[in-house]
């Protein structure tokens, strides 16, 4: 298989680390977003969407979405679970993920890493900021009694949280007041498998 | 079970839609959620991220995030596939509609219809129109040679595309230069067990 990324994307790396994780190859092909490579012809005959993540299966099927390719790569491992409602939980938290966290956190480290900061940009930073901080506060409290977003074993509900809370400083979070989710992130860090975002 | 849920909310209906095809019963709480009903320390006691639908089962576990509830009412009835890759699928096309979709569609019909139109806003509106736009096109494309988004059957992904389409025109889009968009909202305004968005 074959996997459309870019190494400065979060959503790419939720499916790098679970890859790797679970110790499976595939090809990886670097797309240089910064320069539009997601959105040329050839790129939008595979995802309309024109965006990385994008599986391709050997047998050219395509999938797209970081949370859809997660939850595709980790039916029938430990990474998410058999119950019927832990499954929805796990699905739970990563639609949290995509519509509370990265719509601000990833996107305020997007912004000040990639882009110019504007005087629009700048004061719309306040708002990202705000409720960045209000999805690190659900984490926090929701870690505070638990190891783990769902039961008590890493699932694919940790690792794509994981994606950006750990590069979160990047977009100008402070982490200092949130302590379970600190140490949540060590313990992600030292599971078996575990490389960083800036690994091919 | 227990809905909470708002009418003014296409993410709520997507979940009264669902059980109104699946013909099953529960009752249904209304949150006043611009009076901050949804805010309240009951309500975060039960979803700390604030947010309507949420579902409540019979032994009291709650569930949260439309898109997960559909997954979990979906699961084994012929609104959501057996095979793998088609389940992915369904998946991806729901991620779409929270990343891609609902924060442009549905967020301007919100502050069209429910909030007062500060200049901010309106400068934020152009905006919002040009990428519900290209989430219309995606889809269009998409439809342009199949009845449903994912095999040859209404699924979930249906539905939860469905909730913010068909009330785009609240929104201030016009679905006229999307045939296929129409068609396919005609066919699932058809379907056994259909209710429109304004039904408790």
């Amino acid at each position: 298989m074959r996997l459309y990324d870019s190494l400065i994307s979060g959503n790419g790396y939720k499916v790098r680390l679970l890859l790797s994780m679970l110790g499976r190859a595939y090809d990886r092909i670097e797309v240089d977003i910064l320069k539009g490579e997601s959105r040329t012809p050839d790129f939008l005959a595979l995802n309309p969407n024109g965006r990385i993540p994008l599986l391709v299966l050997d047998d050219g099927r395509a999938l797209a979405e970081s949370n859809a390719i997660l939850y595709y790569l980790a039916d029938d491992t430990p990474y998410f679970p058999s119950e019927k409602f832990a499954r929805a939980s796990v699905l739970q938290w990563m639609c949290f993920e995509q519509y509370s966290h990265e719509p601000y956190i990833a996107v305020a480290r997007f912004w000040r890493e990639h882009l110019d900061m504007t005087p629009e940009r700048e004061a719309a930073l306040a708002e990202k900021k705000a409720q960045g901080d209000k999805a690190l506060a659900v984490m926090e409290s929701h870690l505070g009694d638990q190891d783990w977003f769902v039961g008590d074993t890493m699932s694919i509900a940790d690792i794509a949280l994981y994606a950006y809370t750990h590069v979160a400083d990047e977009g100008g979070f402070d982490l200092a007041p949130y302590p379970a989710i600190r140490a949540w992130l060590g313990r992600i860090a030292s599971a078996p498998g575990y490389c960083p975002i800036t690994q091919a």
